[in-house]
């Protein structure tokens, strides 16, 4: 596995290398070196129907050197693609963050900085994720890592062999990069991700994933990068069923939807972050009586009822009859219900009860 | 290290259950119960010199069983006891928002809750820490937990044995509540606490706490209790030099000296959260020269000047001229610099350069 990491490494410099020949011999020959890109934005995103996920449209834009109006962000994205070639090579990372300092600098015979401000270096390193169809992570530039996980699952991760199962109260953090962790024993048969630490503490707690044989992780709210494709790798690799946990909301019902379809921002990534097969596992608006769980129930405000309006209308859920049924019953309702509400029943109800009930009946939502 | 905990739980527990009987023998009597808290806020809390660190005052209030205006507050103080007591003693955590829910029910022949609102048991835990001077942790009411640590240490948590020199990219993810951890080997000579996630990962990708021999540890900005409560087990119990490294600018000062004196909301806290032994290692307003970042300046906003003149006026600041001074150069400055600049000079400049020579040089303020 060690080698396939190197493998991949290579693989990923040469694209970036022959990006730089190309722009190179093109200006050797006199020509004018153009990049094609994308065309991002909601108007080019698309959801596939067939493979369920969102995706890009054909729409392509160029982008050329030898343009007053391209010029800069040409350069940006050349410096970025060098900087990326140098970051692969020496397998080093570095963040959104300090890739605008390593790339600021004046051009040469110039009073003209490359970059004036991160938003400009986070645009160069989209675009070239579109270019090259690398990923951020690929090309070794990593977000912020957040998030943690348990359960039946060794691991090996730069030389540390790295036993889920045994991290105490706390749990193994998870980087924002886990292209080059590999799995050495997967016991677990399945995955929860939930959306809140506490929720993850609760389950640690009772040692469900023991109970259940499963692996849980948690971030706090949206899953990070690092934890989607931590989730498709258990998934894609091991064949592990993916569950994704959260209150009876519509800010759950969105997480779910970013895990599974992929998100508007990053349809161009959904190859690699996207998970059709994952599966819901949060309150239902069913469960709230099936639980008793009626006197925990919260109005909603404003904010919940225009996002459910709008998440109402994604083509996903739209199109199928369950998911719409569900999100009719939650605005006639219009209110929420918390997964904590359960602790109200006994501190391990969800454990005991819920999860196993869940998983016996496979009323999933879909 | 396990007997120690059940020893300590036991204690807790015994101090709660002696709590309940006395309002209990008090009813018996036909008395009017009460308890003693020492008064919150700003006028009752004060700045030790000789101990450093922020205290209350000696201003009491009581609250009354029997007393219209005291009698909910009462009821709320007395129903978190009793379900702390029974978390102890079974030996499991709860949340904050889990609390409420567990504490939320009608009074019985009445059609009045005991709790409305998450705030109120919110409110009745921090009663609860003054009444008893526990801590919430050791009340096992915990918060949510974040961050990460990596270092020359073993530790043994709920049975398992967890090394942070095998922890890979990602670390161990330190729980909220560190009370029952044990250290089994403590080879690490100091310990850097980051307020940047990202420095971790490219100190940890360097393995600077290898180098360096000691223990790198970093959340997302403010250090959670659960942190704040390692750095002081680490220092106190293993005399580790505590190192903070942050920014060059106010909101850095301010990490520090949340960590070093304690915060006035936490002021009841101090003596088992504050770290008055905690050094500065953040950049200074002479690194800029230094180390040539001054082209990395990013001018003050209003708010960052307004938080500075707030800073300024902190009596444990005032006291220090080393403090004075550098705040008046911050002030006079009027602008901030960022660690992440230093990878400007190469990725790992900090590693190798920044951090041994602050550690060879010793000059931190105090």
């Amino acid at each position: 596995m060690e080698e396939d990491a190197e493998k991949k490494r290579k693989k990923t410099a040469d694209i970036l290398k022959k990006l730089g020949y190309g722009v190179y011999s093109e200006i050797e020959k006199s020509e004018n070196p153009y990049f094609s890109i994308p065309t991002r934005g909601l108007s080019n995103v698309k959801y596939s129907e067939e493979k369920r996920i969102l995706t890009l449209g054909s729409g392509l834009s160029r982008r050329y050197f030898l343009n007053v109006g391209h010029v800069r962000k040409f350069i940006q994205t050349v410096a970025m693609a060098a900087l990326s070639k140098e970051l692969v090579e020496s397998d080093k990372h570095t963040s959104l963050r300090s890739a605008f300092y390593q790339i600021r600098r004046t051009i040469p015979g110039t009073k003209i900085d490359v970059v004036d401000d991160q938003t400009e270096t986070n645009k160069a390193i989209e675009d070239l994720e579109l270019i090259t169809d690398l990923t951020r992570e690929q090309l070794h530039i990593d977000a912020n890592k957040s998030g943690s996980v348990a359960g039946e699952v060794i691991i090996e991760d730069r030389g540390d062999v790295i036993d889920w199962s045994k991290m105490g109260s706390g749990g193994w953090a998870i980087p924002s990069n886990v292209e080059d962790i590999s799995f050495k024993e997967v016991k677990a048969k399945f995955v929860i991700y939930m959306e809140k630490m506490s929720i993850w503490t609760r389950l640690n707690e009772d040692k469900a994933w023991k109970n259940l044989h499963c692996v849980i992780i948690a971030s706090q709210g949206q899953a990070t990068r690092g934890i989607r494709r931590l989730l498709q790798r258990l998934s894609r690799e091991h064949g592990l069923d993916v569950f994704i946990l959260t209150d009876g909301d519509i800010w759950g019902v969105y997480i779910y939807s970013t895990i599974k379809f992929g998100s508007i921002a990053l349809a161009n990534a959904s190859d690699k972050l996207a998970l059709p097969e994952a599966k819901f596992m949060g309150l239902t608006m069913d469960d709230i009586d099936k639980y008793q769980l009626r006197r925990h129930l919260i109005k909603f405000k404003e904010v919940d009822i225009e996002r459910l309006k709008q998440i109402k209308n994604y083509e996903w859920f739209k199109k199928s009859k369950a998911w719409s049924e569900e999100l009719d019953k939650m605005e006639k309702l219009g209110a929420k219900v918390e997964l904590d509400a359960f602790t109200a029943k006994g501190l391990s109800f969800m454990t005991e009860h819920y999860l196993p009930e869940k998983l016996k009946e496979k009323k999933f939502l879909d």
